[in-house]
């Protein structure tokens, strides 16, 4: 018999359906048993009678029976068992427990636990958001003339120099993980125009903060012939709204289960960084360097949704000293670089890059590095690059802004933080 | 002007049309030049009269032109240039000269070269027929109820031992590449039950042949609640029909570029083990082993295409020997393991996986291994996993059979070998 899902039975009452999922928790009346049974859609209610032994909580189970209408029960349905069947029975009792997930207590625990803990309806509900807002970003980039590209993540040395890089033994020789795709997909502009790249990247940061991982999804785009970095902007608007729609429309049930507040998507402002500097100071009355740091990008947040109702802010014109050397230079100090703020988060960074070897050459002498060190990287513009720019988004920071996680691991299935290899 | 791409222009006869993309090619007549520009979707002829000067091949530019039909020219359409300009010049002649590529010869060269080779029509064009292929690998999934997970690459232990595995320094551990995700989709079938994964491996295999890559793409696939591995190979013969039908359709000019010859996939039978062996030895003369090498594998693959006009072959009911510890036995030395052989290349591995602890337990002893070295692969087990199964798929593989590459590094933009890191 073909199988029905936990969501689905309100339209077979009366029907004999097959249900296939978890025993997520079972109570005992004397006479009558209720088991809940969750899959992957959701949880439903089982009547038992005495005939059936009730394993341990987590047992993977086959259940038949006829679907009834219980205005007790959650959701209005239940199903009455005639037949039910162990695929494998839990060994041991669940080190978590799993239907009380309280998420926001005890972290470690959750984590360390973490190939059961995810099993909560809550604790996974984050990741089936994060795979929809994935979806969004290569449809929507897909249907603008983007291609995909799978870039090396064990390369010979790092695209910002040689901080925060993990080493490998590389055979003979020492290579690193990736920090960013950034030279490769800067080659990919001259070979595909519009590309982009969904796959981890390796910062080796000693941080360990709510916001932070040492491994993360990182969702990365470049674009060629553009006039500026307002044509990046735009593009990111636009696919924002397309991502966050896709997650609107294709995980509907998680994010109603997780109360998930919808961000303001029809202005996302661009404040030049000298304002947004001049609004710290003066009216948030914090003083700030060329780089604004955490507690300063939360304070802007606030400040733009109070002021202005919007939960995202593009920082645009950044200065030369708060961006890397191959940020493109207005020629006043300032840059094409900009960074994308939600609701107080950076969860972009981005801007129009140099396209000229001269200019190239010269913004790395500029910062003090020895154009010789990154040979490699300026070989390919020696070959006529177009004006070209592009971002990426922290996946992880996007969903736990949007979903309003306490913590960015929760973000991620298996989090690595500064102390954290396993599960 | 909004751009009008190199493959649009005979619906603009007669119209002024600007044009952006890369000198691909020039030559001067004396009263005229003509030069070809080459943007993502193709190449196309300007007529440049000599006013303007043109510079190295690969300078990125802009033309504002009339498309004119001449029968004389690539595809039957010209533009005559009214305005011309360069964004970047090329400094330098590209080492490699991108309009006569001739890829089959001279492989170090164009690796070596690689982010310029990359620009050449037929060099790009498997990448594109790629990324299509994974396009159909996710959309065809999504429409299966597979939810999109991301593990970790940085792992404090290898999914098959501790063979062919990259070392991490990871701040004061020894941490390792992942060589599978294979723990990790089995967890996340305890989550999501239907889950999928595009993303890079690592394997630290000293091989240097035509099929081998230390870091490739790997697309994984494992279901949970299935009957047998007959369920496994039910979806991805599907699959594999999803992913060509995608890449015929979305990549038609590359594949037409290529003149890829489409296999049949009607028919993908699946052959056991043990008939299999037998075809070798008494039909091919080819004794063999439990495991079949490359030799064997492209003698079954031509025996298949020739008795029964099949590309693809399922290899199913792998031994014991062959297989991995965690290989659903069927208790008479053989497993429910299977390979894909397309064109004679494995390009899939596969199964039905043990689901219950303590037979995992057995297989681990019977196999020489101490249950204890697996304490963190075996945790999961004692929560209730239901039957379940998978496989991977090497995206380069297929695309090199797909295609017809002679070495499937040119199925990866930046390819990492035994003796490659660069670019």
């Amino acid at each position: 018999m073909s199988r029905t899902l936990a969501s689905q039975i309100a339209a077979h009452v009366g029907q004999t359906v097959t249900l296939q999922g978890f025993l997520h928790w079972k109570r005992d009346l004397g006479g009558i048993q209720f088991a809940l049974l969750r899959d992957r859609s959701g949880i439903v209610q089982v009547v038992v009678d005495k005939r059936f032994e009730l394993p341990l909580a987590e047992s993977s189970m086959r259940v038949v029976g006829e679907v009834v209408a219980n205005a007790k029960a959650p959701g209005g349905y239940e199903v009455v068992a005639q037949e039910i069947e162990f695929y494998a029975k839990a060994s041991e009792p669940s080190p978590i427990e799993i239907p009380k997930e309280e998420w926001r207590v005890n972290p470690e625990t959750l984590l360390e636990y973490r190939y059961v803990s995810l099993r909560g309806e809550k604790a996974r509900a984050p990741l089936k958001i994060q795979a929809a807002l994935v979806r969004g970003f290569r449809s929507y980039l897909d249907s603008q003339g983007f291609t995909e590209i799978f870039t090396p993540k064990i390369v010979s040395a790092g695209a910002e120099g040689g901080s925060n890089l993990f080493g490998i033994d590389y055979f003979e020789h020492r290579a690193y993980l990736a920090q960013s795709p950034q030279l490769y997909k800067q080659i990919m502009v001259g070979v595909f125009e519009r590309v982009y790249e969904v796959a981890p990247v390796f910062r080796a940061e000693q941080h360990a903060t709510s916001r932070h991982l040492n491994e993360y999804l990182s969702l990365d785009v470049e674009m060629g012939f553009i006039e500026s970095e307002q044509d990046v902007m735009d593009l990111e608007e636009e696919l924002i709204r397309a991502m966050l729609d896709e997650a609107r429309h294709t995980a509907a049930p998680e994010c109603e289960l997780l109360g998930v507040e919808w961000p303001n998507l029809a202005e996302m402002p661009r404040l030049e960084h000298p304002e947004a500097r001049r609004i710290l100071r003066e009216e948030l009355g914090m003083p700030v360097g060329a780089d604004f740091n955490e507690e300063a990008e939360r304070a802007l947040g606030a400040w733009a949704k109070e002021k202005w109702g919007v939960d995202f802010l593009f920082i645009s014109k950044y200065p030369e000293s708060a961006r890397p050397f191959y940020a493109y230079p207005e020629g006043d100090g300032s840059t094409r670089g900009f960074d994308l703020l939600f609701r107080g988060l950076e969860i972009t960074s981005g801007g129009q890059r140099i396209h000229q070897y001269e200019v190239l050459v010269e913004q790395l002498k500029k910062k003090g590095n020895d154009p010789a060190h990154f040979a490699g990287y300026l070989e390919v513009f020696k070959y006529g690059m177009p004006p070209h720019g592009g971002f990426a988004i922290g996946a992880e920071r996007l969903t736990q802004k949007l979903v309003g996680l306490p913590n960015v691991r929760y973000a991620r299935a298996f989090p690595r933080d500064r102390h954290r290899l396993t599960p």
